[in-house]
């Protein structure tokens, strides 16, 4: 999931030293067999495995070159059920700060408020205005873009966020009891992540299960009962850092 | 930091197998030599060097009995400077929802609002009130005790704070340059976080040089540039998360 640099050309094999083979030995805890994205001085990149890790020294073995024109961070996507009042605003606000590429707003069953047609439209300027502002005043380079409000149907047929390769898409559940977002996200690898959140009251079991149908995976925020717009920023926060994105 | 259970009597010599290890070996991914406070069915617990992983099992070496009258899971005590408008209540309702045990308010050299000794008693029963209530509203079962409003120097000499044993102090600092949070969560390990949080425009660099010649360590939240009350959160749910408190 996190992308590493070398500062040479990507050979069959490479060996990491100083204060890079330090942080992922040390502070990525890199062992045998993870498999890394690395990327080149030559601009190329590849998925890497851990052979050997030492002290002072990291080997990693080519397994096959990726495709590179995504951006050097991973990015996450969030796809936030509707709240009430002026909550989905806020955490418009809160999703520029914290990095998001974009925001996908969904009705789900537990959506309290109702937006015809036109409202939504209405709606959907509006939070992007809100972006626009929020990233102008966080020094933010690039916009958050808003999509228009969608059904979860919407979501769950659209190939940008299910049919992507190297992507993985998890949805904070209350009813999730086994797995953890510290399971999935030091499992899976990818260079973008979709993050759904449900509204007050969270996803219905029926939405659950379609959700779990079309690839997403299930992930609880332990014992803590957060709010819906706590969980939204707790899980985003969580998310990036998992994808080294408040690192240094 | 993080507390194992082992189903066992504490021995020089313990072999944490089945689903335990491949926790302890690929979600929490423990290395030779890492150090784990294991607590033992008999109610010791003891800090224990990790001396083999294998695929099914882990070995942890007995160094030395703790006391462990702590609560189970490790606890974060969030010192807040004020800020502006209603953002600190804002805070301390997001802390209560965070499972923060305690929030000491302090006035920092870029504190805005003025209260003057009646008017910090009254925003501390306030706080308290705010806190109390959110309690009830989210269903934890403890309350969290906000503190009277202090100086930065008040916490500086609180022996509850810097003085304790098993306490890690960090704060978000804005001018650290090289540790990010993960490499300062993953690297120590006790059973309470101290984590303190500017105001608008965080710490000067004296209050820096104060801070970590006080014992606490400077960390970063990366490039992304949050708003005070987003750092907060932000920061708290990084803490949680390694503490393994927003894990099932």
């Amino acid at each position: 999931m996190r992308r590493l640099f070398y500062p040479g050309e990507l050979t069959p094999e490479i060996r990491i030293t100083g204060g890079d083979a330090h942080h992922l030995a040390r502070v990525m805890r890199a062992q045998l067999g993870d498999v890394h994205v690395v990327a080149g001085a030559d601009g190329r990149a590849a998925r890497m495995t851990v052979t050997a890790v030492a002290r002072d020294a990291v080997t990693l073995r080519l397994d096959s070159y990726v495709e590179d024109d995504a951006p050097a961070r991973a990015e996450v996507i969030l796809v936030q059920a509707l709240l009430k009042g002026e909550k989905t605003d806020f955490i418009v606000q809160k999703a520029v700060e914290l990095g998001a590429a974009a925001l996908h707003p969904i009705v789900t069953e537990h959506v309290v408020v109702r937006y015809d047609a036109k409202k939504a439209a209405a709606k959907t300027a509006r939070w992007q205005k809100i972006a626009d502002e929020a990233a102008k005043q966080c020094g933010r380079l690039s916009l958050m873009h808003v999509a228009p409000v969608g059904a979860i149907d919407s979501i769950l047929g659209d190939v940008e966020i299910f049919g992507g390769v190297d992507t993985t898409v998890i949805f904070c559940y209350e009813g999730e009891r086994m797995q953890s977002m510290r399971a999935v996200l030091r499992t899976v690898m990818s260079a973008r992540v979709v993050l759904i959140v449900g509204a007050e009251g969270g996803f219905s079991p029926t939405e659950a299960a379609r959700l779990t149908a079309a690839g997403a995976q299930p992930v609880s925020l332990g014992h803590l009962i957060l709010r819906a717009e706590t969980a939204a920023i707790a899980a985003l926060t969580v998310v990036q850092y998992e994808l080294g994105n408040l690192d240094v």
